[in-house]
């Protein structure tokens, strides 16, 4: 369901598959090594599944790569937390 | 369902509980600055689900850790590959 493409999968499934073919691997042979089903493999790379991180790390492994370079450019801008407090006193 | 606690959900775990701790936030900041629900980082530290990649993309961030950080010490030995190809006129 192309619907549901997130730009992470997208993102996920370039990488992956820039990697796959710069590994000189076929799908097939990447779903054997990482013991995924070769479907799987068409569907991460066409950014129509957000895996798991187990599923991310066999690939990794797979590759011969460190599991960031799958997620290269996803980024997360995260938010902060200030607690509130009193200010008793305080000089205006 | 502890019955479903597989070996990686509970090695992400340990990694993600210890990390948060070290950086000296409580599961509730952290929720906050990752963007999930507090009870998940719960569910997550006592391994009791394995995330996806973006979940996790999202935890390292707000620690301000690389990915592979929370994924440190889960590893996959890949299988392996290899042709069959004819061998005409092969020396015995």
């Amino acid at each position: 369901m192309p619907e549901q493409r997130s730009p992470i999968a997208v993102q996920f499934g370039r990488n992956l598959a820039r990697i796959r073919k710069q590994a000189g691997h076929s799908q097939e042979a990447l779903a054997v090594m990482a013991s995924l089903h070769r479907t799987e493999i068409g569907l991460l790379e066409r950014g129509e599944r957000v895996p798991r991180i187990d599923t991310a790390i066999k690939l990794a492994s797979a590759l011969g790569i460190e599991a960031n370079e799958l997620v290269k450019d996803i980024e997360w801008m995260p938010g902060s937390v200030e607690r509130g407090g009193f200010a008793v006193g305080r000089e205006r």
